[in-house]
């Protein structure tokens, strides 16, 4: 018997994404590949509400996504501002620095995110060239209020690049109307694909910052002078090469992008809100704390949660022994202290209740008597019957 | 109805390896994904015939397989000597350079090989950090003869990169035995898996290469220093965190990994060998001139022909026209000169017969009448008879 896989990526992805999958491999050249190609760099648009952005399809992790972000507006010598929520903050400032840019972090307590002003009160010391937001924090489940971000960015003229990797199709984004440079993601996570696909959405601004750069991207794979005309070239119909596409995920990517575009936006984005209200009644039924400090900053695609007293990261272990895949800590500082569910993509009432009860069952065989047992599904199926 | 895909890449795999890609995506942190992983890992060392090198497997293209390769190795200034047989010697070339690297190219007229006199003669002109040759280039069908020039670059003490891509799996290479410090591939060739994963192995000095640097890798994401410890973790049955694997494909590449392995080596290169003869009587009867410029630098992986007198690029349509995808040219001082047909992983008999009767009836469609209708099947099928 397979484990529900509850994990914040990779996900469970559709049956007709897997079939995309299992057909015989696209070659690259084929005329049904080029239009399926072309097909997902304007749904990966529409998906990011960005008429007017640029998309790009790279084979590569959602790492690969922020280096192709940022590599790309990056040189040396330029100032970033790192809105940070987590490790995957942390990582951007990492990459940044690589790319030889001097960071400075605007921070909230661990849990926490900074908002509009504590953000504008950093770009004040600026200038800035660019500044990164984690929509969220895989690493805390920390949702940034990125609308306010953005476009305090955008008042400072400073370029605004958002890593969506966890929340892109699980959280609004609207990247035109906000005013977002860069869109960046991945597609193991709420786009619901097998991983393997970095995915951006960058501005005609952003375009225009990189095409004025004084010296070359550092490297060869992250460089949009290899990508861009592939691009352009597959979304009017015709082929063009610089390395292989990766077909059969693309055909995938294509397939996934379509049913997310069918289920509708704010239908996607309200199933996700509704299933996270659903486990947080259970958490808050169950006695478990969770890691984002409040629940106006809590992400809707994953939960992060402190083991209770007495408990460890066995935890996750039991969960497994119940037929629950749930993951571990991240965030090097509480690593060993808290745990994490996703809830992305396909995620069902039937997901929650599975998933809630493993995690009771576990809690109770592990001496957690802080609440009766039947608690937690109780409370999340009070929310799932509304 | 399909076309028979017979492009260079990618190529069709077996049900196995789609089978594999159409189960439930495997989460990272899965025993089950853990032991495939490291499996994978240990069958990559065989398939390069490398004991003691340390594998890799990461998201992305052939061309971030060479940027792996190349910016681990590379500080600005080494001297880097390129055998260039073709647009991949460049490319590699091209990678050397945004490294900071001194390149200079050894060639032999396009179509040729540069033997190990003419590159020993230039690597008596270093000394260089490191040399790269093309074992097949995909550009013009070219084989190396990788064993020599590696020798030659061992007596040099010069770090020897050798580009599998059009080759690992296809035509012999040991990786060991030879003194090749990194293999580098790709998985949608010879290696029977769709595109999207960037394969490495890597010797032990090319490793303490790596850990005497100077200066940082110039991008984060392809730093063996992010890669090796989860390459490390996995092979040892552990799990470990740089960027999410792909999951799906790495279990498709442990099967096709699988069964290459039961096929045996041997058996393989011979059966690619004997596919390429057939083929190449073929072409000889149909009086088609190969772009390699004799037998002994033709590849076993691709043909790469040029058009009749009198035919163009259309050649390629009327061959689809005919049920087989085959592919245009690729070198840019010839490409619309000449077409490419891939005969690789699963390629059969069955396949020889049916693209070499396509191609002649789309060439005997279009008018060439320099042989008669049959001559080409009759010519491989001789071979394949014998």
């Amino acid at each position: 018997m397979r484990d529900l896989l509850m994990i914040p990526g990779p996900v469970d992805v559709d049956a007709d994404v897997l079939a995309a999958l299992a057909a015989p491999v696209p070659g690259h050249l084929d005329a049904d590949f080029i239009a399926t190609f072309g097909r997902a760099l304007k749904r990966l648009r529409e998906i990011s509400l960005a008429p007017g952005a640029q998309p790009f399809v790279v084979s590569g992790s959602g790492t690969l996504a922020m280096e192709l972000a940022v590599a790309n507006l990056t040189e040396p010598g330029d100032r970033a501002l790192v809105v940070n929520t987590g490790y995957f903050s942390d990582r951007m400032a990492f990459i940044l620095e690589r790319h030889g840019a001097k960071v400075t972090h605007v921070r909230a307590p661990l849990g926490g995110a900074p908002d509009a002003a504590q953000v504008e009160a950093e770009l004040r010391k600026g200038p800035f060239k660019l500044m990164t937001v984690t929509h969220v924090d895989t690493s805390t489940a920390v949702l940034a209020p990125v609308e306010s971000l953005v476009k305090a960015a955008r008042r400072h003229g400073v370029l605004a690049v958002v890593d969506g990797v966890c929340a892109t199709a699980g959280e609004p984004f609207h990247q035109d109307a906000w005013g977002a440079d860069v869109y960046l993601t991945a597609s193991q996570k709420a786009v619901g694909v097998p991983p393997g696909l970095a995915l951006l959405t960058v501005s005609p601004r952003a375009l225009e910052a990189w095409r004025q750069r004084k010296v070359p991207v550092a490297s060869v794979y992250p460089d949009w002078a290899e990508w861009l005309p592939v691009m352009e070239a597959y979304e009017a119909g015709k082929p063009a090469y610089f390395a292989t596409p990766p077909t059969s995920l693309i055909r995938a990517l294509d397939v996934s992008l379509g049913q997310i575009l069918a289920e509708g936006l704010e239908a996607r984005f309200e199933r996700h809100r509704r299933m996270a209200r659903a486990f947080r009644a259970a958490w808050s039924a169950m006695g478990l704390r969770m890691l984002p400090t409040s629940e106006a900053v809590a992400a809707n695609t994953l939960s992060a949660l402190y083991y209770p007293d007495g408990m460890d990261a066995s935890l996750v272990g039991r969960v497994k022994a119940q037929g629950v895949a749930i993951a571990g800590g991240l965030h090097p500082e509480l690593k060993t202290r808290y745990f994490r569910v996703g809830h992305m993509n396909r995620v069902t009432a039937a997901d929650v209740l599975a998933t809630v009860g493993a995690i009771e069952r576990a809690l109770q065989a592990g001496g957690h008597r802080a609440t009766a047992s039947g608690t937690g599904v109780a409370a999340a199926q009070a929310v799932l019957s509304d």
